[in-house]
């Protein structure tokens, strides 16, 4: 662990504000949360999920004032109306700030968690995700803005004929009511997604508006995001409004050499047991902790897992059977970025390197995967953000009060487009 | 609508903050969150019910220091893994200040969000709150105290030993795993109920720790805290283990005569159309808007209304035979404290109904309802808690930092019990 981490208080919500206060000093567009709704197998190694993505996003709202609020909940095993409520009170509460990235649970340590079913297979995770972002978004669009209008002599609180009952009746889920939150500044909930199976890259293209990827090469990024809008194209989408952001991980020092030094300090904490647990996670189950660490990491690239990350699992697993690398090689690998690409530099390098890929099209933004938590967050924002602010590709401060507004995503039901387009996540 | 009220402003988080902020400001035991998922048919008068309570009391607790947290949610519509990490995660994230108010669904209404199938009967409701209840705390108690003890040489991060997977296969749930979420300072949630059946009583005998219940009587509401805790004891717990918190509304005044003027002004402010839509929906969805208001009150004394909250539906349809009120008289009435005890006077004059209660048994505590909001909760705090703390009723300042504490509940799964117990929610 690093010197500068509080092993006691990673889970504390005070670390957590703290975290988020930082990025909100750096003018970020949102902080994020990932989510699991299960312990891993290597719970002790690995650590549990533990910051439950609703409750915290809404405690965080209260504290801040503008950065947005993208938490993670699977479409696999929750009800259709309580999520959509959740969100939309989270985006009511917030003011506009709230975003879902929407999963389909592909784990079956998860899926013993809902009941006795095994985990249905990829095609009909998807097919259901399909079917609840509808119902999820008919319920967030069943209220018209303007609807509450207090009349004084009636006493009636809303106008009913702007606010509808859905009568959804589909393949896997029947809604029949209208939401009972109205709906926030920003209209709705924006939408995230980081499948990148080709049927993750269809639901994406369909659905999202903002795509987390994992992208190590520049060329590669570039010809990711072309295909990812001219699959919205082909569905009739506005292709700009589906925005790209890789996931960014940067060690940063005050010299090239510090930065160098930095990251062989991190990677020498990287502790084998934690990255074997944390590398059969991100291989979506496949236990590499029984495997011997100095064998050869087999080949799985034409093996039918069908439970992981599909992108993640082929990155992986091609990436060791190219460079021919042992267990604890491929461990230590993915421990760095959590498979994200990791740039190592001063914050000069690393603004030239963000603003090469912006230039490129390989980018509209990023996810940006600090190594080591706050430090290298405050690293970030203390020394990348200034020159990407000078190099005029960053905001000074916050044009607009919601997530739509800092990602420079239309208002959802509006005619008005908000202004205010953020590059960096 | 009074003029104290914000009317656009209801829906606010600003204005729940500012309610929180007050009720903290008494040193009340907690605050409280009803909850309905869905819209009712008469949204327009009724208004919906906005205030999703995982979200909005996650956020307040990131505002507030002390004040409990209790949210309904319920067993009928939601997965318990979900909900056991919810309320876990809230308790963690106040440390220790979360309540869960246990419900089942009693209205067509809300069961249509939630698929095809009908509304399912009474016992069938309750069978599955049983098992709901009993997967939930199996998940709260997956943890032991102290699981999470980082070893800095392997990277260890908590002891497996202390973490278990549950393994629940019941009549109606699968669950395997162990939770996400390791144990709050209170150790987990505080158990509530409201249920007032028969086989509401024995639910809450079995699993509750506060049960809020809407008496009009002093000794009818010693005979329900003696049934009660008969039962209690009957099920083998500690029938000091479970409080009972009667409904209150109180009407404050300098002067009784000031008091009684403001009643009848708050009296004069239900506006016909809304007290009839509220009614329909105390009633479970038996439609009193389609009546002539001014025609006698049907008798419903036998109705076999099952989807209602048996013992608001039985006291409502027994008061309106006995006086033998209209229909629109009995919306009056049901509207002055939504049904639940009003007293009308002084400071003085509440303080000693509350004493006068408290010194019969017939209430551990108070569930308040202030008539209007934040003016009557506001009266409450500044004239009302002053003469309990000088009667030595209620403390003069939070003695503890959790709910558990508040109430003088034991921290669940230790042999500690925390001192502090607070007489009036």
């Amino acid at each position: 662990m690093h010197r500068t981490v509080d092993a006691a208080g990673v889970d504390e919500f005070s670390h957590f504000r703290a975290l988020t206060k930082v990025a909100e000093r750096g003018t970020l567009d949102s902080i994020f949360l990932a989510d699991i709704p299960g312990t891993p197998p290597n719970v002790a190694f690995s650590g549990p999920m533990t910051h439950e993505p609703l409750t915290h996003l809404s405690a965080v709202a209260a504290v801040t004032q503008h950065i947005g609020l993208i938490g993670t909940a699977t479409t696999s095993y929750y009800e259709p109306y309580n999520l959509a409520r959740l969100f939309a009170s989270l985006d009511l509460l917030s003011s506009g700030r709230a975003g879902w990235n929407m999963v389909t649970t592909g784990l079956p340590m998860v899926a013993r968690n809902f009941g006795d079913d095994p985990l249905p297979a990829h095609e009909a995770r998807y097919e259901r995700a399909d079917e609840f972002v509808e119902v999820v978004r008919s319920l967030w669009q069943s209220w018209d803005d303007g609807a509450v209008e207090l009349d004084e002599v009636t006493g009636r609180y809303l106008d009913p004929e702007r606010l509808r009952d859905i009568h959804h009746r589909g393949e896997r889920f029947s809604v029949a009511g209208s939401l009972n939150v109205r709906p926030s500044p920003q209209g709705e909930p924006v939408r995230v997604q980081a499948g990148g199976s080709d049927r993750g890259l269809d639901f994406a293209a369909r659905h999202s508006e903002v795509v987390f990827t994992s992208q190590h090469d520049i060329r590669a990024a570039v010809a990711f995001a072309h295909d990812l809008r001219a699959r919205a194209r082909a569905l009739g989408r506005d292709p700009s409004s589906l925005l790209v952001l890789p996931g960014l991980s940067a060690i940063i020092g005050s010299s090239e050499s510090e930065a160098r030094a930095h990251a062989a300090e991190l990677d020498d904490l990287v502790r084998p047991a934690a990255s074997l647990a944390l590398l059969s996670i991100q291989l979506g189950g496949f236990d590499v902790t029984q495997l011997d660490p100095d064998g050869p990491f087999p080949d799985l690239r034409h093996d039918p897992v069908a439970t992981a990350s599909r992108q993640r699992f082929r990155l992986i697993t091609e990436k060791a059977w190219r460079e021919n690398l042992t267990v604890a090689e491929v461990a230590r690998w993915a421990a760095r970025g959590h498979g994200h690409r990791v740039v190592v530099g001063t914050p000069e390098q690393v603004a030239d390197d963000i603003v090469t890929w912006f230039d490129a099209g390989a980018a509209d933004g990023f996810n940006l995967q600090p190594p080591v938590l706050p430090d290298g967050l405050t690293r970030f924002v203390d020394h990348v953000i200034p020159l990407l602010r000078s190099r005029g590709v960053f905001r000074r401060e916050y044009e607009s009060t919601t997530l739509r507004g800092h990602l420079g995503l239309p208002r959802e039901r509006s005619t008005t487009r908000s202004s205010g387009r953020g590059d960096v996540k």
